[in-house]
């Protein structure tokens, strides 16, 4: 029996309170494992991971919020095996989220993350390579280290995390080549299983390994790995909306930057599949290349008028249900499991 | 009791055949590993394995000889375990390999590797970033699927690997900065412990992995990764030593390419921080920045003038004598051991 969800109004205290706790748990973990790095590479993967900045003084600034780490250490308080056991999966995961987004930035030329430059532009790209491979490895020995009881099984979770990360950037890859239009047009079901990959797998892995740390039977491990799936797909498509519509001073990155750079996004690629007059235009906008600042904002609105924004919420809040739904079976600790709810609901709706 | 190792005459042919069998071995298992893949990304690692040429029909060429997955399979024979179960180890150590050199080549920049052109030059710099972390990702599935007795042992082995790999690769990164005279300049003692782990580790680990398949306990595991470590950097130096004598027919560089972009190789190194005229003449002509042909070539006949190509070479088959030391008290299968060690003899008199 899982219990109810807290209300509304108590979600974004909760949420960013969760988030604020985890993160001082996972933190001098973190900070442990870097310290094994080689200098050189410790300095960029510490500048990426918002620890510290380059060649200043450490910051308070840079870092993300978390969230998969805390997911990671949540599910594994969930399953009654405190957050302590789930440690190594929650550092795990950030290493190997820190490792595909300094990766990711080289992948799509990315300048610009959490109003910082990035690190292939800060460092150069080959310092930035091997700074991803570093974190890269680190996880896979975080994880070969955990004691996990089952070392075999919580290799197989990071795998296939890593697997779907893979799959999932090659395919976002060649989206960028297909045309907007036509038969090759991207389908929303493709990017479905795109961003299944690309994103869920990482946030399936983590909440399945801090489950499986934290002592959870392969049942309960298998239902978090196909929830946070969900929860992955409802959180990349909020990262979708606010890259279109989101404040700049907010997001870190340039006003419609994903508009500008024609990214196959949620909002674009399902008014694109319905079709209609406004969905003609904006293809005719889209086709015509590069947009400038003027031409993300008019591409933006249209999309709107469209409905792109409101479909892909609606998208986004029916996969964090199914991740409910995969869960509604398993029994879980209580006050884990409204802590779990709240950054959840918090993470899907901050697009509101 | 370790038998004898066969006669000079009797190697080249004897680790050719040895080279070519182990080939055999490991390809179609490589092949089904490759399969696994993102087609897109699939189609980089297949060129970068030299399986296939890019967008044309599968070519002979382009392919490395294989030496760190044959090693591998030998460890895994002269054990008594037989090549059959130390494939895994084979398959991984190949995909790491590739690995390595594809985002090797990202941050020395080079453009030509085995006579094609690298990876990223050949396709672009994030594909090939992406190539190189999805090879790396199936070398911890193709070993945490292995069925190994002792996976966290085998994990040990496959992280310890890469823990020298990128500590290895970031130091070379760093001599690249570090002056050719005065206290700051590289000393032999650093270039092997950076060469110990950038190429000896993979060695090691190789060996290491093919014996714990195959069966060995944690003396013989141990004594085959410190005995690869050693192999590694003989190898190394002897590549050190045709990187700037070998005929760009052969090594698919071109000429002296070590020199020009003024890598901290062995000869060099060793030459200089011995003194004397010849070395502060070689100083001189590094210092002056990035050299032509003929500076390559004035600078490769100073090096050997002072010695620098026999100081090299004769380091290198120390650390091989002190690879068959180590291994001096491990029981080993006659058979096997003479094809390991007819092997290694090949690999470091090949710049004879």
């Amino acid at each position: 029996m899982t219990p109810a969800s807290p209300t509304l109004s108590e979600r974004t205290p909760s949420a960013r309170r969760t988030l604020g706790r985890c993160r001082a748990l996972v933190r001098p973990c973190l900070v442990t494992a870097l310290d094994r790095l080689h200098p050189a590479t410790r300095r960029l993967a510490v500048y990426a991971c918002g620890l510290e900045e380059a060649g200043r003084a450490p910051a308070g600034g840079g870092g993300g919020k978390g969230v998969r780490p805390a997911l990671a250490l949540l599910a594994g308080e969930a399953v009654g095996g405190g957050a302590e056991a789930a440690l190594p999966a929650a550092v795990a995961t950030e290493l190997l989220h820190t490792f595909s987004l300094i990766h990711d930035d080289i992948l799509d030329e990315d300048e610009w993350r959490r109003h910082r430059p990035t690190v292939w532009k800060a460092f150069g790209t080959g310092p930035a390579v091997l700074a991803g491979d570093a974190l890269f490895a680190l996880a896979v020995e975080t994880v070969s280290t955990s004691g996990a009881g089952d070392c075999a099984q919580a290799l197989r979770l990071l795998c296939a995390a890593l697997d779907g990360l893979m799959r999932g950037q090659a395919q976002d890859l060649q989206f960028e080549q297909r045309p907007w239009r036509g038969g090759d047009a991207v389908l929303p079901e493709e990017y479905r299983a795109m961003v299944g990959d690309k994103t869920g797998a990482l946030f399936g892995g983590a909440v399945a390994l801090g489950a499986l740390l934290a002592g959870a039977g392969p049942g309960p491990v298998a239902a978090f790995g196909a929830a946070g799936r969900q929860l992955g797909l409802a959180f990349q498509i909020v990262d979708d909306v606010l890259g279109i519509w989101g404040d700049p001073r907010r997001t870190g990155k340039p006003v419609g930057s994903d508009l500008r750079r024609g990214k196959k996004t949620l909002p674009v690629v399902a008014v694109l599949a319905e079709g209609g007059a406004a969905a003609r235009r904006l293809a005719g906008l889209l086709e015509a290349g590069e947009l400038d600042d003027a031409g993300a904002r008019a591409a933006a609105a249209l999309l709107e008028e469209a409905g792109g924004r409101s479909l892909a919420l609606a998208e986004g809040r029916l996969a964090l249900t199914r991740a409910y739904r995969t869960l509604a079976e398993v029994p879980l600790v209580p006050r884990a499991w409204r802590e779990l709810t709240a950054l959840a609901d918090f993470l899907v709706e901050r697009a509101g």
